[in-house]
């Protein structure tokens, strides 16, 4: 049976490839309000997609902010229902001119395609879309019952999928969900993820002067609020990488013995040689690995104040700012983390300057699930039947704030089936996906969604 | 004598506002590569209004920069020679959305002349030559010999300027000099400036991985530059203003008990209403008067790293940047101040990043002179003549490296005849001019030309 879908999939390879530069060429960047519109006409890609393929009661909701769509393909009867979560939103391109190739012009190089969301997440929702059309197209059936749910709102926090699957829980109650938002430890090697980060974030703003001033007038009388912020955020961490605000590691978990083997043991990347840095620069008393995958983060995310440009300007700057996010660890919740952080702003901030820290309307909480769960141990067997290399199982230093929601609203299992590789640089230019990953990936779901259907 | 210049100059104002205005309009702007033809005209109108008054010898003298302006009328014999410094260049106009009126469309309101330069330095440079042309056109000569150097670059740190006087001491030798490049403690209160900071800047950009990276996947192995150069930058000054490099103070004189009671009883602005800050925050010890007038500071000027767009964008960024710049008093020599901060910057560096330290190819030394000199005497007189007000005298916490480059070549006695007032907006939007300040500021010039020529 299985042969039969391989071969359409081997067959279609090329059409799916053009259908899948289709999707990519819309800039569907759901954090900057010009893009509105395309992100709309990707989600009505999906739309159309799922139509073609014989889905029923396909919807693009409308929600206060991008609209998600909806789908189902109920006629596998006795089969169990998964849930499909994808998103069809991508990050910002910038900074435009360190892209080889145009990012919504997706181009194949070296056996890669490049274009912002092959990887995240558009390539990966693509995939499962392809495998259904294969299904459909050569058995007239899906050998398991789908409702997918497809956001245009995951890189900027999923602001309105909540509230749609709250106040519909029952047409998205699934048995189980599962998500190809995610990667490998290293391209070509089965990764079973069973945990996640959670995520809070906010921007702290800096004020002092109503206006830029000169510098040599003002200097000793006006504080300046770049070297105020550089003082407040820098009270943040030490050098040690530990986070120094109250109570922010408060109600974690240490990580066990044999949890940190795992870890140590697993293939990683060499950064010196993927991000060109000289040495990692883990927390105090962790490994890389363990800091990345098991232990909170704080990162500055963006930071800015006063002259910008060529040569020099004499100015102490009238505001500072800086944008600063956390990773988060099972225990950690984002809103008291939140607050925790904007209360150390407050208290550190120094006088002759007035400071304004803004949430960010962007959270989740950290998800765990039991490597051992049939479920996974179902996904490794598709993995390596399709790579022919035994899985390893991996916590993830990213964030899927649908995953801890899905968790929280149904009480289902989520699987995780990521195909992206270290090598893809996500949120960075030159965002790219291995065309092999693309078809062994398929073949991985082709068996998983098969493995899925059996009852144990 | 002086009764016929004064009725010239009351007579032909509203002409020689034109004038003034068509000389603003020029963006010359000398940082700016974009400009580089604009500084050139605005050269040329130097050029061009020297030869009109009747000038001999004037040049546009071409530099490996931006050109300078020289001219000369020496018939005024047996009386001495003054060399009169100005600067035809301007600060960059952003943030443009700021300004009331456009910045190169000079535009008169409340009694003041709105545009950037109107100030500092076009608008001041301007009442020279009016001055110049008023003595020539009724008189037919001028009471005093005068050379004139209007350079294009003393907003970029007059590059080249030492090197054309050093190339021609001859030509540029006086027996004193005169600039108006500064103001007076408050509007209509003449101020005869006798100290002025030096100057040294430096540009530190720290690099960490070669590309922005996801937050998630790379958070806690991946040092964070913005984090990284918080840090560095924070660790330059503590909060009570002091700078901790290592040797910084070195070689100042302190402060004389009386030197600190003339400087705080000099008037000066209420920092809440000006520049709308809650309160002054100098050097611990020090008064914001003492700290601005005679201590030296360090300031951020710029700084930028990662992302600075609407919404969020959860990234370690790849660089972090900041400008750095120093005002500096007698005993601090530039170069060795530039050198600590950067010696400081690299040995605080942290592991996992590059640290890159770019000197600002801008420097000066402080200056000072004796207030009691016969100069600065006649130069008091001719203010309070013009003002109806007695002088006071105090020292400077801007910089203007030509001073000590004139004193160091030259050894000659700079005055000071600044007209500006605390409400001008150097360097900000909307920098203007009163036409007080025009018109009374011309007067001290007529006084002065006419008693600076009487030997002592």
């Amino acid at each position: 049976m299985s042969e039969q879908i391989l071969s359409y999939l081997k067959e279609n390879r090329e059409q799916l490839l053009r259908k899948l530069t289709d999707f990519l060429a819309i800039p569907s960047i759901s954090t900057d309000s010009k893009h509105n519109e395309d992100v709309v006409r990707a989600g009505n890609f999906v739309v159309d997609y799922l139509n073609d393929i014989g889905f029923k009661n396909v919807k693009l909701h409308s929600t206060p902010g991008h609209p998600l769509v909806y789908g189902e393909w109920l006629e596998a009867e006795g089969a169990p229902t998964v849930l499909l979560y994808g998103h069809y939103d991508v990050q910002p391109a910038d900074p435009l001119e360190l892209w080889e190739s145009e990012p919504f012009h997706p181009e194949v190089r070296n056996g890669k395609l490049y274009a912002r969301g092959a990887s995240d997440d558009k390539g990966q929702t693509f995939m499962h879309l392809a495998v259904f059309e294969a299904f459909m197209k050569t058995l007239g059936r899906l050998p398991i019952n789908v409702k997918v749910c497809i956001e245009g709102e995951e890189e900027i926090g999923s602001k309105h999928l909540f509230g749609v699957l709250q106040e519909k829980l029952d047409q998205y109650r699934a048995d189980f969900a599962i998500i190809s938002d995610s990667g490998m430890v290293e391209a070509g090697q089965p990764t079973i993820l069973y945990g996640l980060k959670g995520f809070t974030g906010l921007e702290v703003t800096v004020t002092g002067p109503d206006r830029d001033l000169h510098s040599g007038i003002y200097g000793g009388a006006v504080k300046n609020p770049a070297m105020a912020l550089a003082h407040m955020i820098g009270s943040l961490k030490n050098e040690g990488e530990q986070v120094t605000v109250q109570g922010f590691y408060e109600g974690i978990e240490e990580l066990s013995e044999g949890e940190r083997r795992l870890m140590n043991e697993t293939p990683g990347e060499e950064y010196t040689k993927t991000v060109g840095i000289e040495e990692v620069t883990p927390e105090v008393g962790y490994t890389a690995k363990e800091h990345t995958m098991a232990r909170p983060t704080l990162e500055i995310n963006g930071m800015f104040s006063g002259y910008q440009g060529e040569g020099t300007k004499t100015i102490i700057p009238s505001t500072a700012t800086a944008k600063i996010s956390c990773r988060l660890v099972p225990g950690q919740e984002p809103d008291r983390i939140q607050q925790l952080i904007t209360d150390h702003l407050y208290n550190v901030a120094p006088k002759g300057v007035k400071v304004q820290v803004d949430p960010v309307p962007l959270f989740g909480r950290a998800y765990k699930i039991d490597p051992n769960h049939d479920l996974l141990q179902k996904a490794a067997q598709s993995y390596s039947e399709a790579f022919g290399k035994e899985a390893v199982f991996v916590r993830l230093g990213g964030s899927i704030p649908v995953v801890e929601m899905i968790d929280r609203l149904f009480h289902i299992p989520v699987v995780l089936l990521g195909f992206g590789t270290p090598e893809d640089n996500l949120h960075s230019p030159n965002e790219s996906f291995p065309l092999e990953s693309f078809d062994k990936g398929m073949e991985v779901l082709v068996n998983y969604y098969t493995k899925a259907a059996e009852k144990e």
